[in-house]
């Protein structure tokens, strides 16, 4: 992986301590084989995928690496070059640091007793905290999510819970001790984009750990406006792992994040009601 | 400047006949002074940038080089630098081509005039053309403008005119016989972004020669979106020349055209109104 | 019809002398049959429709009374409320003025001609002016328009051109002499709603005629909102005879376009990025 | 007031068994003087206002009616009109409901007491549950509001919480017993009307109680939209007490949500990509 350059001026993402030298995540759902789940997550130029336990499966599964839960994969003959056929040999191979997440808990008890699992599977006590309120939406539920984060901070936990966009909600989740908050542009896969650019605006202008918008891109353009906003990250998995070409997708998404943050940095022109001339031309000749 | 490489299964930028690297064309008005705009252009990547020709002056003015006609330069000791103190050996400097525009012409009739004095100015028949009806917004005159574009394509030149988002005048300037389409984001200098995106996508579905959006980009974000609605280039000039850092902006904007156009060619998720999760938990283990 | 109160400080919506109670103007195609179109009609409060010549036929078709075109309809016995079977009984019954248009011209030549045909068949000098640039998107074609508008401008008719939204095509058309301009949502039928309202607000700034916004309004907040943009009055049609109960949606337009122009009048509240309380709390009892 | 009938096919708002004519509500701060505020509630239609306790006093400081708690008021002579200069007398002159608010609380324990006191003082045990997070937005605290409904649902009352636009916290509100819910357009006071329409779409889709979309409207096309999002209702304060003529804004509001109601239940088009004629003109005469 190249590794990114930070623009002038610009710092580099620091979560808990860690830094980053992308400021996109990626996560590892929905994409159709691990070759190229290994191509676009090289082309996103990212440094931290997230995985969701129960995709890999619970440390008692494992012997020496985790085993796929899948129905059936056990008896297909893995590929050569993913040896046990986990994604988790596709990130050590990318050379990328995995961040484990709760996907699929609907109550802060189920949540907790998953990142405790996620703890000794994947050896670090980073943990994307999802707790979701309902299979259609796949909002997160603010109360379990307060309670199962309070929870999990308490026990040592380095907790990144992905939030919905209300800005009381975030300071709520910052205050109990959450290393950064994830926020989301939109329900998961909808691909909607920053459905309301105005709360997400209003959580990076409050928070004082990094704001990272989780779920709902569709588009570069999605990701270049949530950095324009003041997110201090992007993590996004079915906008790339679901395109019809994932690894342009990738290389896109790994642009838009850097051209969003350039941007904000920048310091963009004000909106105008009326036109404003690049060049006047008083004085000029009179052609 | 660093060669712009090409993403999976594209194809370059081709005006004319003419082919280029990079999908960003840059404005030169509004820069602070010749240094900056140096550098915003090297960041940028461009490999085009439009000059007024009333900024430049025409060519009698000129002995060896364009001599600027801003009241007082020429009391002014240039610049060791540029020698002149024209724009054009900024140009000459970063090695890019020069698109003379007739920016300042309310009537078809000054606009032909001035396209003509600038072939003799720039020795290019290349011509940016707005034929301006309204000082307040700085909107194209439809009329005029379609005028003038029948008659510098009669007169040889290769003409790029700079158009309001009315998909029907797009045609009728393609046409007249037009190298290439230029509707405007929003008018020019307002920095508001793309305000009818349905009418950009009408003009690109239906356009058999390049569409540049042209002005009224503010962001990133927005030349992003440009792009992903199937522009096949982006003009701008006070997005980047009247950020508070010019030169980073210029790299952000290269990102975004570079995302937007991968975006697009990667094909993006549709969207959607309920959740869809990355990853299902049928027949996985219940945690 | 019951008459409309004008809110206070309001004056009526007056076009080139004629004043109207009203500011909702109704298009008659797309009305499953006449009854349904003349209850719509009469819930909507208009006292204005606007009918294509072409669907009620030039005045050579007619003997006392215009005769519809559509195939096969002379066949069917006309039912007994309508005895000509024609719109213009529905008109007449509903007691509105009528306003004939030229829909289904592409050319000026064609408008200009049909426009004829119309001040025969309905007896009036009152034309909307409609020249289609394109059969997709049934936009009108900036050029024919404007060449059409002066042509009949100078044959005495009272001119009311359906436009783009391009606030310097509006300029010219009222500068051409036409009574007021109707400047599109969105494409005809495809209920859109206000795609540009930037421009839509700039050229009710600048216009010294009625603007009256026309075709591509969906719902009721469509139609509000082009009023509280500053137009005088709205044009639409398949969002109320293609509606599931047209009656009810007519009811529902008449109401948007009351709330919309009182609402202007109104002078709303700011936009905030903050909230502001709307009582205080200072000095109150510490419950 | 004159009452609201229905749209054909509509039936009355029920909230908690009791029905009203109108889907408007109208809070009561803002408002410059009694008069004012009294033609303002005639001229809306609505047949229920909300008022502060924190305005009125807790009934400890009532001998017959309620006492105004703003410093000084005791020491004017208070208009003939009102004799006790409360706004209770406004209300009651105006035979309108009230709905007591729990305004100015930012704890579930503060809330709990003051809807207790509210209960007392206006003997009604219906109550608008406000619990604030945060004093620069105003927005709720999910964790605190959830907690004082379900306290005030098990202590009897009629509980109607003004809620973020979340959809898993309106369910869980319902939930709880509330009688409604009511979900936010934008924060209060700041007129940025309907900021995210997908989520409020998702609420009104999924409650089985009455959603009513509870402060941010700035203007009419913005509580047009609400209800044709699916809300039953509408309450808003400042857009109309702190609008240039409040009593205009009055009526233009309940013109405003009788409009989006009806086109509501009318069955609007559906949106377009592409034109579609009102009229075809296939077999008609070519003119």
């Amino acid at each position: 992986m190249e590794p990114q350059t930070l623009s002038r001026g610009d710092t580099a993402l620091t979560i808990a301590g860690r830094t980053f030298g992308s400021r996109l995540i990626l996560g590892t759902g929905g994409a159709a084989n691990h070759a190229q789940l290994a191509a676009a997550i090289t082309a996103s130029g990212t440094e931290l995928v997230t995985v969701a336990l129960r995709r890999v499966g619970p440390p008692s599964a494992h012997s020496e690496a985790p085993q796929p839960l899948t129905p059936g994969a056990a008896d297909a003959a893995p590929p050569r070059r993913y040896p046990t056929g986990s994604i988790l040999d596709v990130i050590e191979e990318c050379g990328v640091g995995v961040l484990p997440n709760t996907a699929g808990c609907f109550t802060a008890e189920q949540a907790v007793r998953t990142a405790r699992l996620a703890r000794e599977a994947f050896g670090t006590d980073w943990i994307k905290l999802e707790v979701i309120g309902d299979e259609d939406t796949l909002l997160p539920d603010p109360v379990e999510l307060l309670d199962a984060a309070e929870t999990l901070v308490r026990d040592g936990f380095t907790v990144l819970p992905y939030t919905s966009d209300d800005p009381v909600l975030a300071r709520r989740l910052e205050d109990a001790g959450c290393a950064a908050v994830m926020p989301l542009a939109a329900p998961i896969g909808t691909g909607l984009g920053v459905r309301n650019p105005h709360n997400l605006a209003l959580i990076c202008e409050h928070a004082n750990v990094p704001v990272i918008c989780d779920a709902g891109i569709g588009t570069a353009s999605d990701a270049a406006l949530a950095m324009e906003l003041g997110c201090s990250a992007v993590l996004l998995a079915t906008a790339v792992t679901r395109a019809a070409d994932p690894v342009l997708m990738a290389a896109a998404m790994r642009d838009a994040v850097n051209a969003g943050r350039a941007a904000r940095l920048a310091g963009r022109i004000p909106k105008r009601h009326l036109a404003k001339a690049s060049s006047t031309f008083e004085g000029m000749a009179d052609l």
